[in-house]
């Protein structure tokens, strides 16, 4: 330890090296609920490739586990500290090294923020369309770590698809370049797939590269109200079956309505079982909207009203934003996020609603419906430990449900340690023993962020 | 060999199992060109993915390579035999399982020809992107194993964007389910996108989930001339940079607009240095495409003409489909595949032009030119080894050309044999290590397709 603090201060600049527990202590775990931290040994702040380098490699010789964190607005526990780690925050490496409207590339390091890149793409006119709820704050690094997604998804896809190369410092303190700069490209294994999403244990990303895309227009968003989950289901259905690719697709229950009209006096509809959003961000915005909101009718929709305008857009997506801060003055929270096809979406709603009323809890619910991917928020009071118990058993039956309708236990949330049993059970066997060996391939010696997702 | 054969003829149905050396010469090679193959021991045609655990957990016990085959229509030998293997044939396992409306995929073997996948999502107003050009004949378990691309990437992107799950034997006969059916998921390691692109070194893809899109319309395309490749060049550059997205954009050179004119007589104006042909297939085509027609004028463009409809639309089509067949009646060619950052086109053009006259041969060029994916085809008489191997020597300089461009050495046909060496220098030494030791952990014994890729 003594030693381990030594070479630390000795290698790296001052101001790099915590130990004060006050501070460590505030770094020691990302914003989920459920999950142990452990006590770190140590915080360090590197603002250079060769810094990482020197700390991995101070780390391997030493045998100390290592932490990486972004800004810790994780869901899964990923970037929680283990007993006597490193805690490796990459917060300082925080510049955009290149943006380029020709190849529709940028250039980051992992501890910009993802808004501070989407302002400097649409700044040229371009966009970085991941957009996870904590985009204000969370970091690019952060993002890759867990596969981060949003309210783009249904349209633009999740973070995997915007990572074009990667480079890593590896747990030995070598560097590897995975992937490339240019549009395409499948030159050998896809490292840079296999790093995304992989939550600090195979290595600490230290660069990217990103795709961007030409900025979408603003969204015309329509607001569809249901007397049923089914029937909200349904619509989703008959949308995506109709050929159409809404900018959004968003749900909300009767729970989440009424606690956003009690935050924000929003006039939602109280009575409606459930809320859709639904938007274009292309040209026909509003053709495209007057067929989707027909579909809604026919589904069985009791209100279908589009927005005049960009103005009351606006505002129906800031309704949508408030969701999960409006659930939170419920109680303590606990956000799932659980994948289904979106042939199972009601099946899924009607699922969690069961276990709700089974567990005697109420569970809001907002879904990126367009992709089925839905976020059960269990809220609990955590001063009542039979009540936080009821709470845990929910989250898991949740869980059994998901992949009992064909779904995944993380859509854009990663495993970290809230999901690790999950994760295996997803994988089976097979799966997981290969995974095991692959993480052994990348850190033999298992420092990376160690007992985190397998 | 005796023990293989009847072991294999004990497993397998009837006609499944071939050693007749005509028959089994006949499936030793692919389609590439300066790539040697080995004397295959047998060819088998598994139809169940029982069959293929046996296949592979026979080769296991008794030490025998395996070259798992598509229609080896791939350009890269990745699918040659080696001495003494099983040639493992997918082509009888060939059916769409499921086509899935409303969650867009689609579930196949590994056997089903591109062609026909997409002629089913088409019937249900769905699409499968990739479009390589072997569409006709070529299977989506080879796309899968290359990484397939087409002309569509400019847009839609390469296969491993439309792959969310994979049923993979391993060389031990075990099976492994990877990914997921739903539209959204980042549960552990992303092995899925690690095996698209692996070219049967991994594993044998026996099922694969795919994501489907919403038909698009016809297109649209706009033909520009231009008496320099510069121009062409930063035609390419303008359009991308103000935020065009074409459905295509494609550039043919004056050697390969001259062959489409001798083979087709399809008039193109064989003055031209470079004729770059581009598309769009959603709303507003003859805007977008009058829009791009400025900005080719502005940069250099000698002549402008947009089709007037689907029929002049399909008539350039026509013309690009045509390059290849008609630089190959010109004399054996050898097809390249790199890929360089759009804004490095022209340098890669003019240095491929310089390349061609320094080595007295004619180069024909045709590019992917909106995802910067060029093809030179390098054009030679085989039966003079003088002339072969200053075919050779260009081919390699090309490769170098554009690593040194901040290219890639394949945009979409993969490594196999011809490229090992080149993929070893575009990886460097830490990201070949990496590479090997996953290799090891999937197939310990070397049996998968040894001596391809890494």
């Amino acid at each position: 330890m003594g030693e381990l603090l030594e070479r630390l201060r000795a290698g790296l600049p001052d101001g790099a090296v915590a130990v004060d527990p006050d501070v460590t202590g505030a770094y020691a775990r990302d914003m989920a609920g459920f999950c142990d931290a452990g006590e770190p040994a140590v915080l360090v702040f590197p603002e250079t490739v060769e810094q990482v380098q020197f700390v991995m490699r101070t780390a391997t010789e030493l045998r100390v586990p290592v932490v990486p964190q972004g800004a810790r607005t994780g869901l899964s526990g990923g970037a929680n500290a283990v007993d006597g780690c490193i805690l490796l925050s990459l917060t300082r490496m925080n510049r955009i090294l290149h943006l380029d409207p020709v190849d529709r590339i940028a250039i980051v390091q992992p501890g910009v923020v993802n808004a501070e890149l989407s302002r400097a793409a649409e700044a040229r006119q371009l966009a970085y369309p991941p957009d996870p709820s904590s985009w204000e704050s969370c970091t690019i690094g952060g993002n890759i770590g867990t596969g981060a997604g949003g309210l783009c998804c249904v349209k633009y896809g999740v973070t995997s698809e915007y990572v074009l190369g990667l480079d890593v410092v590896l747990a030995d303190g070598r560097l590897l370049r995975t992937g490339r700069r240019t549009a395409k490209g499948v030159a050998g294994y896809d490292l840079t797939r296999l790093l995304v999403g992989s939550e600090g244990t195979l290595g600490v990303v230290v660069e990217a590269v990103l795709a961007l895309r030409p900025a979408p227009g603003p969204q015309l968003v329509l607001a569809a109200e249901f007397d049923s989950v089914d029937a909200a289901g349904r619509a989703v259905c008959d949308v995506m079956a109709a050929g159409f690719t809404p900018s959004l697709m968003e749900l909300m229950d009767a729970t989440t309505v009424r606690a956003v009209n009690e935050m924000a006096q929003m006039g939602l509809p109280e009575s409606t079982r459930a809320l859709l959003l639904v938007a274009f961000d292309g040209p026909d915005q509003r053709e495209l909207l007057a067929a989707v909101g027909e579909l809604c009718t026919a589904a069985g929709a009791t209100e279908v009203v589009p927005a005049e305008d960009r103005a009351e857009s606006e505002l129906l997506l800031q309704a949508r934003r408030l969701a999960l801060p409006a659930l939170e003055r419920m109680g303590t929270t606990m956000i799932d996020d659980v994948a289904v096809p979106r042939s199972a979406l009601a099946a899924m709603l009607n699922g969690v609603a069961e276990i709700a009323e089974r567990h005697r809890l109420t569970i809001g619910m907002v879904a990126h419906a367009g992709d089925g991917n839905t976020h059960p928020v269990v809220i609990f009071d955590a001063r009542d430990p039979e009540q936080v118990e009821r709470a845990r058993v929910s989250f898991d039956e949740i869980m059994a449900l998901g992949l009992e309708l064909g779904g995944t236990v993380t859509g854009e949330h990663g495993i970290g340690l809230l999901k690790r049993e999950w994760l295996a059970r997803e994988l089976g066997s097979v799966g997981l023993e290969l995974q095991r060996q692959i993480k052994a391939v990348f850190d033999p010696l298992g420092l990376l962020n160690p007992g985190k997702m397998i």
